[in-house]
């Protein structure tokens, strides 16, 4: 199983999943009241599906850094990428379900937002536990330094923090909790990439360096 | 984050989009009236879907031309993408929309033209922000010369003004709005490609000049 | 725009088109009788299904048989090619209409079914003109000798002549006329790959060979 | 047709498989329960989800384990390939289909879990196909060692006897019956690979060795 494949395939699966996302927009239908009305009273499907799509985008992006310092691939990092898989084509369903009930259904809206946390605390945690499983030394083309490991441990786990955040919140405010999804979404975008000390980004070291292990 | 998968990712949202746009066209019921008849009454499903498909077609092929050129990969880029892959699954969405109302509730049809023009105007501001990002120095293999600038902008944004057109032109008639979509579309497949002074069309120069910046 | 994008963009939309035909298999109902009687009251979507499966699988070999012979591609070809997606993603819909109308309906079967060999006439129509666009000199590794091309375009010509008959027998007797688009699938999975006079498959020529244009 | 473009459509079909699953996910409606009674009374769908998405994620990983060792790809393996795909591309329909009966309708749940049983049961008989056509000397890179291969087709024809025995032990307890199908696709994760003399996995021996037929 090589490398390329990995990438190849799960690549697939979250850009069949980020497309996805689209499917469950209502499409008004004539007859139900105005179109603008109609749109308008779907805004958290809307909100729902921009703070989704940004979140795949994500995870698409950071899978992909972790993965090209990976040097060899096993059937325990296979597995832990299945699940983690398992958890982003989740993601449309519980868009949809949380979005219905934040339209419809207030007064449930708080489970609803909880469930939608819970997928995405599942797949903060999966790739937590990659990243965890590519800091044995062998595993990636560069070690991570020990006084690196901290900042991108810590960037890393911030999914896993902001979500159970996110789980809480929602039984107090539905709509806050779906913008701290949204905030996360953004802060990755734009957080600084960890570097070493020659400040080159780590997810520039793809290639083995000499004399590294 | 290499060029390659940004690429392939961007591939893999297009595709998928241009095929789920065949998910929305109405499979006619048996017991609603002769078939052909059925047919015939969803004739805009069948512009909106043609239409759309060679939008998505032209945005696929001007994607690539353009990322070809792109030396270096970074985070506002990555952003700006993912943004226009936002609009870009909302086409099916917007489609079927348009369509329902062309079809079924000729009077808010223009309010469904409307959006469907929204959605392909933030589909080609998107692309003009990749062009612009593109056009600082070190950023693409080669750098758009100063009297090569003026066409490739105005190539680039006729989509942005025609797009805005079409919106206007929905409130006046939805089926000549649908139509411009169409004719753009066309012309974007046929348009000379702007070339250097040496006759080379700038998509062909992917690799590095000796000599280029 | 590199051939290769060429074919991963293909590839990407037959693989999707193949597996959304399998959303249109209606899953039966609990209370709606018996399990095993209501799949069996649908044996046209699982023989359609089946059908439209192979023909699409035969594409797709096809269309990379071809492409991997072109050695540059041109706007026309861009062209070509998008009208041939047009009409193979418009395969699971023609797919699921001619599966409905011949379970349900059978007096308007033959127009369904007619609707089906237009669809794939049209994808037919336009590989047979991806294949002449190939034949002009320099637009493909090797140029296919004179005495080859009558097999060759034969070959390719086939689907057109069948699916136009398949048009006819549709209003004759609908079953026949699916039968008749199972086998030529079956045809061209067997068919004798030309050769040249040298017994080396045209297929196998992707490279250029020394000495030719 | 090159082993590439197999592989890449190939793996195009799986993930796309294995995303439409969470398409069949019921999103509860409001006004029909408490959302959680709702979620908890579809814990079948959510068990069929989660073992149809294992056995395809290994089908996937066991797939390029053995089209790696493929020397050259024929006619006779296209086939094999497309009626693997065709299986694949069922089981969205019918882990549908079995979630329903075990939700709804227990009394039919034997006949839906044996129709699961089929689809697998064909996708495992297509895989051992393939892996026969590989044994013939030139179509490998490695020849697998006769006293491997009693290992190896053991290992491949697991699948099959295992989904025999799940479709018997459909008419006594289809949940059992599921719960066999889970533990196949975990047997198969942490299944060791069939290694060399020396120690090498066959999987590993992807280039042609010096020496090697």
């Amino acid at each position: 199983m090589s490398k390329a494949r990995l990438e190849a395939f799960s690549d697939g699966v979250i850009a069949i999943a980020i497309t996805l996302l689209a499917l469950d927009l209502t499409v008004p239908q004539p007859g139900h009241g105005m179109l603008l009305t109609q749109l308008g009273d779907h805004w958290p499907q809307f909100a729902a599906y921009v703070v989704s799509f940004f979140t795949l985008g994500i995870i698409w992006v950071n899978h992909h850094a972790r993965v090209s310092l990976i040097a060899r691939v096993d059937r325990t990092l296979l597995f832990i990428n299945l699940v983690l898989l398992l958890f982003v084509v989740l993601i449309p369903f519980a868009t949809s379900l949380m979005a219905t009930y934040l339209t419809s259904a207030p007064k449930e809206a708080d489970t609803a937002m909880a469930v939608y946390a819970v997928v995405l605390e599942g797949m903060a945690v999966s790739f937590s536990a990659m990243f965890e499983w590519s800091l044995r030394e062998g595993r990636t083309y560069v070690t991570v330094p020990i006084d690196q490991r901290r900042t991108a441990r810590l960037r890393t786990s911030i999914g896993t923090i902001v979500y159970a955040v996110m789980f809480v919140v929602a039984f107090i405010s539905p709509p806050i909790s779906l913008a701290i999804a949204g905030f996360t979404a953004v802060y990755y975008i734009f957080a600084p990439v960890p570097r070493n000390a020659a400040g080159v980004s780590l997810e520039e070291l793809q290639e083995p360096a000499s004399g590294q292990p």
